[in-house]
């Protein structure tokens, strides 16, 4: 167990204990660090959070008409294009205030994108973005509920951060992806 | 021409010359109601602003297992099952903070997400919601600029606001719903 699993637990029955003040508990002290997830009766407390929507991607044939469907159509404030080539895409970020839109379009003869695209020759949502709070958790949990991962470890993706995607036959037909916030 | 256009065509033109005081420009009082969108050079002036992204609506084909996904996999808040006969879906809102997820499920034999399902048996995202903040003046500057509409009005939607779809062939391939904020 890391120190960061530990204090993740401390903080988890800790969180466990004032939720449950009514009830009789035992003090934060006398707690072990092994405390289980389960806290108190039937109450999962789960190690790790999920966040904000951070984007919904999308694929386009054509990145200089999506773009200017977003800007000049829709009037919505849209990046410069930012070629990813470890990603095998060129991105184009919409702001929508909350959050964003991402234009993608292959880059590369190994684009992940390029077998969507012949699918879906119009384009279309190519997946969903969500942050959670601790990645390396949110994959062991998942692993544990059998959601099937996409990579053996998570990747660091277009924001710089660790990313993992989720198999979409687990997640009704959408491609997830969870980023460390 | 409504009392609200014309309050939202001198809003613009006020906005217009606001941003435009370093240049030489006639008075409020001089500026007719009718005054141009392009208000300066080259800067076009929108009489309507998108805004957040409201939802990501997912079709689903199992709304039970849908909704124990986000709520006991992914930890998310959700909602009791809501069903909106007038739209043909049953509807369960996945919070994530910033925005939500639509999980949608037919309802009646003329569901508009049945034939989705049919090509998509495991689901899949159906649509994008975007707020705008005046979608009188959003769709009548849309048809302008050729962006089809699937309804000649705009509906009232699940949220008991304005609604109207713009046509995914438009939209590289994305069901693009704008929503009155």
């Amino acid at each position: 167990m890391t120190a960061k699993m530990a204090s993740s637990l401390l903080k988890v029955a800790v969180t466990g204990l004032s939720r449950c003040a009514r009830h009789s508990v035992p003090s934060v002290r006398a707690l072990s660090l092994t405390v289980p997830v389960t806290v108190s009766k039937g109450v999962p407390q789960s190690l790790w959070k999920l966040g904000r929507l951070n984007h919904v991607a999308i694929a386009v044939p054509d990145l200089e008409k999506a773009t200017a469907l977003y800007r000049d159509v829709l009037g919505a404030q849209v990046s410069a294009t930012v070629p990813l080539p470890e990603h095998g895409v060129y991105t184009v970020f919409v702001e929508l205030g909350n959050t964003k839109l991402e234009l993608l379009h292959p880059l590369g003869e190994k684009s992940p994108i390029a077998g969507f695209l012949q699918k879906n020759k119009a384009g279309g949502m190519h997946h969903i973005c969500i942050e959670v709070d601790d990645i390396n958790a949110a994959i062991v949990d998942l692993k544990e509920k059998k959601i099937r991962l996409l990579s053996p470890e998570p990747r660091i993706g277009a924001h710089g951060k660790p990313v993992m995607f989720l198999h979409p036959k687990d997640c009704d037909g959408v491609l997830v992806e969870i980023e460390q916030a």
